[in-house]
Parts: C-alpha cells; sequence; structure tokens
C-alpha cells in the first residue's frame, strides 16, 4: 500500500553562508508550505550548529514533514518533503538556485508504503540559464 | 559530496493497535537513540492523529534526524534514520517485528549529498522464524 510520496532533494554547490543562515533556511521551508497548500503541526525544531556549523530543521505536517541539513563546508544541503497526500512538484531547481545559490540539484522521489519501496523516478539538474 | 546515509523502512502488516500507541512508537525511538548511541537535539515532535489514526514523531540528532509515520488502517509504518556520521546497522526486521508485530520490513539505504544520491542498497526481509 502506498502511503505517500516523499522527495529527497540534494542541492550542491551552494553559497556556503547562505547555509549557515538560518532565516534563509527557514524562508525555504515557509516557501515550500505556501507554495504547495501544506498544513504544518506545531512549531518546527531548528537548530544552527556553531561556528561555521550548518542548518538543521524539522517541521511536522499534517500531510507529514520537511526536514533539511546543511553542510556549508561542503556547500550542500539536503531536504526530505514527506507527503501522505497527492502534491504538485515543486520547483526545486529554481528555488533553490534562487534562494541558496544551489548550481546542481538532484530530486530522488519514492512512493512510502511500498514493500518495494519503489523509486519512481529521479533526476539532476544543473541550475542555470533559466534561473 | 556524501554527507550522510539515510535509512528509510516500511513496516508492513504490523499490529494495528501498536501503530496508534504514542508511547509504542516513543519506545521504538528510544531502543534505536539507545542501540546506535545517538545524541538527541532537544524535545521530540509527537502527533497523534485523532479516532483511529496514526503516530507522528520526529526527533532531531546531533547526528541529523529520526522521522516515523504510522498507518493503523493500512496496518504500516514508515521510518526515517538521517545519520551524517558513520553508525552500525540497526536490526530493523527484528525489532519491528518484536515492537510493532511487523510481518515484513523494507530497507532502502541511500547517500545524502551524492549528486547522484546513490541508493546503495535495498533490502526486503520477510519476519518471522528468528524473531
Amino acid at each position: 500500500m502506498i502511503v505517500g510520496t516523499e522527495w529527497l532533494v540534494e542541492a550542491g554547490e551552494c553559497n556556503e553562508n547562505l547555509l549557515r543562515d538560518e532565516q534563509v533556511l527557514r524562508a525555504v521551508f515557509a516557501r515550500i508550505v505556501e507554495d504547495l497548500g501544506l498544513k504544518t503541526l506545531g512549531a518546527p525544531l531548528w537548530h544552527k550548529f556553531g561556528g561555521e556549523g550548518g542548518v538543521t530543521g524539522l517541521l511536522m505536517l499534517t500531510e507529514s514533514h520537511l526536514a533539511c541539513h546543511t553542510y556549508p563546508e561542503y556547500r550542500t544541503a539536503t531536504f526530505n518533503l514527506y507527503c501522505c497526500r497527492s502534491r504538485p512538484e515543486w520547483n526545486w531547481e529554481k528555488n533553490l538556485g534562487e534562494m541558496l545559490g544551489a548550481a546542481s540539484v538532484n530530486i530522488t522521489k519514492i512512493e512510502r508504503g511500498d514493500p518495494r519501496s519503489a523509486i519512481r523516478n529521479q533526476k539532476t539538474a544543473i541550475v542555470g540559464g533559466d534561473v
């Protein structure tokens, strides 16, 4: 039984300063929630690691959850968006290009609950040109 | 750059009453944290959906995060464990068999941060015999 869809997103070659800025990641979460019409459950959890460290965010949704972890030292951010109801595709490539300076964005989409946890599709986009 | 490993776990044919019991899911989280020597960051978020609904849990770790969603109506629970440092394998099959009555457990392991988000391996176990 498919109980939800999860998007695993890897954003590479980001601006490392943006990845250290909790407010920037909060803005990414807010845009995802608004654009997809998601409903939050309670307050999010945010943690900024010390010094040059990155940011972790977790947000509970009635539709499941949203998570991010950033690694400024590798100019990389990863996101999980898990939705138990059908939602349109968010434009990760364009939005993470604009908001984090990501130059590459990879998206893996997985159906959850399936005993074979089928990977529905996977794509890598090089951000540029149209951003 | 590989920044972490994520286990996506689908537990099927569970005992539906256990999937509605937040204390049972809290106990699963506690055992994972203890067995793998993980460090929690702040309090977890828990939500029990009304009536016959399931449970959602999110826990921030210094190593990244742990999440679960249960679907008693489908006798299914899903887990995400994301670790940014190397951890031993947890025995999902045996433990979820014992704690949730799961009769099948599927594990998908993904390296995060890799632009190709390589799926390292995937296995499905039928719980039985040795449990």
